[in-house]
């Protein structure tokens, strides 16, 4: 799976921070001991998938890097209600100011790894790979795409740089499909592929005619899907994007599609529950 | 309703189009000529509750600052399906290059002021305010905060800085509720107010005791969350948090309580669906 | 006392040694050899009251993380001339290089505190808090409402976002003190407090009456204060503000008021006086 | 007088107003009615020298764009109490937001420009200049040495970057004064000054011997400056500090020293009283 | 030719103003009177191909947004000694201040431009394609990769991030490279494309059958380069580098392949000689 | 030589490792083993001089703190092809990923560093010190002076802040050069030095006149050259600039000119061949 390093995700969690510690934590800095140290397990409250554990636990060390943690449990794993997913320790304060941010962002990777999970087992059997889409929430997108990854999902583009993607507009504007292309193939460099966005099978006859290397079947009936199919074969990538969710997605898989691409996963994930239990020494 | 700052806001869209644009926007480069220009649609795609229209339009601007955008409809709307939101008018480049952010932004905000009003609509008739918490998006909190309020919601404490927020862990570090509110009048400026988190009757006793300025009933059961409301009257504001979804809210509203803080608002509302239609003749 | 996290601090301390190191400390470079380790003693020149010692070190360690600094002292401790404060050890070049930076935070900081305590002083007996104001120096508030604390005095609100602070400017607008009272509460959360400002014992009985939680007697004579803080008696919290000095500062307390802002803690305290010593084998 | 740049000045503008707006004005957003239009006049509640207008009064422009203001005074003018020094007109919401930020910069420029101009008064007659130090507010550097000239004074070095100073530390280290000297010529830049520190006569000799630029005589007893003073005559510049008060100061530049310079400026100048007066129809 | 938006762009001119005014241009501010107006000339001083007008010229207005430009060329236009490239019109001290940054912007990308205008005209009349690396100046290869543009090339690969490329270290690692490619494809998204390092053609031929999308073809002699590109054909796209200088590519060209990737275009491109001529009455 | 802060250098690591790494390696993480551990050597490929090894080498650890570098090499070293610089063992991951953006700024630095070598060689056995420019690389121009003075050159200023250079525009903006040195004098601090740039003898004199530190004899026929440099003797530090290269510079030193500038050293100075070798066994 691909990792992140720290140098990508830290400046996010410096944003989280500054963002609820503010002037202070006016609680913990006047209730709690400074000296008091203490224990806390990150627990399941919910069956899911994990995803952000690491990420999530570089938080308390942000705050006070004497605070150590140990996983047990990994990115990527299937995990149940009350399961440990790791041990906190070190200072109280900085356990209790932190707790916030690292839940916020621990929830909400698992939430959008946990969704990916009940997509990707709907279309088992099949060889549709389920994608994410650029649907992310402003500011996360390398960590929401880096759960995609971990509920078993694969990642479309990061973004408007590393793929070309033509869709209606760019060909209202280019001039056709076949002239829009060329002028990307003209355009831009050898390494990248070209995506065309086609509504009907006129438009995926053009855009196989012209090289394009994926297919974006988009918003088709289920019939017409099937037929795009099978026209597109292997002679480039077809995706479908559109009306897809948990009881459509099957079928749309069982077309023989490549790809299916779900914003969901990305834009209306709910969290995963997920909590902080301390030690009753605390 | 409280006011976002261009200030305030402004540099979570340059991190969202940094992250979105990166080193380029391949296709609209390559396959919309320079000077060409359009204007496009903001539409509603799904009924709800408009929050971010302002803030999502400026991404147009920044991304070329020829854009200009009229609004249509005010943050707070109730809005409807094929609604028209704003209209666009610009470079068509430009408008393609923002297009993602701009949405993404719009569809969150929205998303959560939406089900904030789904919430107040079922509180209806009683004194209880629907409030959010600290579960916010991880650098979005104040347009998730300002969405809350554009659904009729109110806002807890934006942060650990804002209000003394004495929780479970807390008192078991501070020595007891008595000694723990005690510390923290000690501690903190005269300017913020303490809430006390009980779990039990005999704990809001002992919080009103104290003079606890907020009393947190959390996770009670219904009859001994309305016990509590009884006990605390008008000498505190009480709040209930757990267990609070759409089913149980009205109920829990009943019991007389001031406030209930939904965790939901912020982090499980699905996008509210908008898109930008460009003009036939791009 | 509230605690202050590196990550709050660390970047003043960065700024400041980039605006003070620029392109490199020319002297230190080509007058220092390179492995030239020393040993030299933070130590007060003057009696006053610590503040920001930790803070203040960490600038050594920043330029060179070998350096290494021991405590003699601690933040809130009165001080006397040629107390040593702290020892620090490492390399020759890199305490000469921080060396004005973490003076400069130190006796600013400890400047505050001074001043704050001799307030403290004026006024022991009574029941009145000195707090400090907004009149803070751009881009310190945080160390400098913790110098405050150091000094035995509390803190006001921090900014415009963790009290309601109506003056007579938004009562102009808002349209006298009841109407004002009544959008304020209406607007803000319920975890916020509600201070109004009074020039005369009219507005404070106002005030009084539509439940202000904290009303401020703004530049009163004596006896009107003494009047206003009977009036208040504890249906509020009563605070002085205006013509306080070390003269006037014992009779304003001794009208029973709650609390007493003195800007001058923070906008025109003088720096205390403390130099950082190199040992002579240097 | 060397001007400022708004990229120099904007960054610290930018961190104020986040320090102070954080996560919202909530008494101007709950209390003034959105397109309440308003003007005030910056005024002067105490005599002395103007330093940081035009600075200061971008902070309005900042919240809100829309907002004017017109100059009634210019950096540098002696001012009077109740003076104007300019009319801001704008959003009512946007004046009150901006207001303290606006003025804790003019209050803290106009007090390091009043007390020079207080020290160059003492010094006038003579060829004494009065300059700074590098004792500044951290992040503040460059408007307090503006400020330092718009009150009659000249600025030392900027910092560790634009000239060389060998203090005590450094000689030690480095071997002696000719030693040390020789090093900084051969390791640093042609363009750049070298001054040495001397706390006695025997030291001043050998200063000049080297060819030192500037000669920085030390925390003198008068009587011995005034020898130094003669002995360097015009082969280098002679600088006196230490001891340097309003008192003192007259007879030290009376010796005939060229430059005296002074941390009091920077680091203990009181702020100059300085307010905001809202028209009454606001 | 693919856009920069100033949003890329302009971060980099704020560092680059701020790294060479710092705290301020001392000899503009002494020398040049306030309110002085001038006009000036962007002025080749040798032939070449233009790159960078735009952004370099935003210098000028950033350190006075009254400063205004107009072009006299346009990037990618062959330019000859002498030539007007721009005029410049506004403050004299702004134009003064900021004439380094934009001449240090506008020569490095015109010399980019220039070079590999240079190795594209010793390709004409073959189908090969001159494109760059990642050996671009740290910070700056936004701006250079645009500039190969301007000369006639084409953009290899921005990072890291927008195709895979796997050389000899990551086949050594990955278990050859049938087993290293088949890695790629699992774990990355479908819209990357692979390219594989070959040294022999024995590689070459593997690369073919796990059907790479791109062969490098790396520091092969011309006859085995010869070889290696009749062996792949159009089942792949080829690409030559290594020893290539404009000694050599024409040959390398003539081979047939179809890129050619040339370091030296962005880590060794001398700048063009460009200067500001300032109008006789300034 | 003087010494180069991490804090002053890591921003620029920073920056170029973002703008390479992007969204991730997708090479790395998709073909090498996580746990993967290897060691690589950097190795010369090209005689010249070394400069940034340590600055360069950074790189690596901010990817992965895990990895760690031994030094065969100082900056400011003769190095000769295949020379081993420094072998570097950690994560195999780590070590690809972080390879180029090292290899681009050890290159660069040290390409700059072999040029200025190359000038200084030219004028050994004359008193000329070859300088700099202010003609850097935007971002880079600390890294760049620093490789000036690992190849023996020296600094001229590091930007407009830290020396007066008055030139003809400056000149004619001020009213001639007594005129325009005089209000430099008057305006400026007493710590900095004056140049002035001259175009004829006749310059020169007047230059003398008024007392300049430094007179910059600009694109003087050699001739000229040599009768400025006698008029100034060591009245002041004669500079030459213009029209200098390896083939001229030797001539230029003869006339016994103190400085001789040179641009190229780094605007036009090719990377130095450097390269990392991965262990057989990786």
């Amino acid at each position: 799976m691909q990792h992140l390093l720290p140098l990508q995700y830290e400046p996010i969690l410096e944003r989280a921070l500054a963002e609820d510690i503010g002037s202070g934590d006016i609680t913990a800095n006047a209730c709690v001991p400074a000296g008091h140290q203490t224990r806390a397990t990150v627990l399941a409250k919910a069956g899911g998938v994990l995803a952000g554990l690491a990420v999530s636990c570089r938080a308390f060390s942000m705050v006070d890097n004497g605070v150590v943690w140990e996983p047990h449990a990994t990115d990527g794993d299937a995990i149940t209600d009350r399961q440990p997913l790791a041990t906190i320790t070190g200072s109280a304060r900085a356990l209790l100011t932190a707790e916030r941010v690292a839940l916020n962002v621990l929830q909400r990777m698992s939430g959008t790894a946990t969704m990916t999970a009940r997509f990707v087992e709907q279309v088992a059997g099949t060889r549709a790979r389920i994608v994410d889409t650029r649907k992310t929430t402003p500011g996360l997108r390398i960590l929401e795409k880096y759960a995609v990854r971990c509920g078993g999902g694969f990642n479309h583009r990061f973004g408007l740089y590393d793929c070309v993607l033509i869709k209606d507009n760019h060909i209202a504007a280019g001039g056709g499909i076949k002239e829009t292309v060329a002028r990307a193939r003209e355009a831009t460099g050898h390494t990248l592929k070209i995506e065309v966005e086609c509504k009907s099978l006129v438009e995926v006859r053009e855009a196989l005619e012209v090289g394009a290397d994926i297919i974006l079947l988009d918003n088709m009936p289920l019939e017409m899907l099937a037929e795009g199919v099978a026209l597109i074969g292997d002679r480039a990538t077809s995706e479908a994007s559109g009306g897809v969710n948990l009881s459509t997605v099957g079928a749309i898989a069982r077309t023989g599609v490549h790809l299916i691409s779900v914003g969901a996963l990305t834009h209306s994930a709910p969290a995963l529950d997920i909590s902080l239990e301390f030690d009753g020494s605390l």
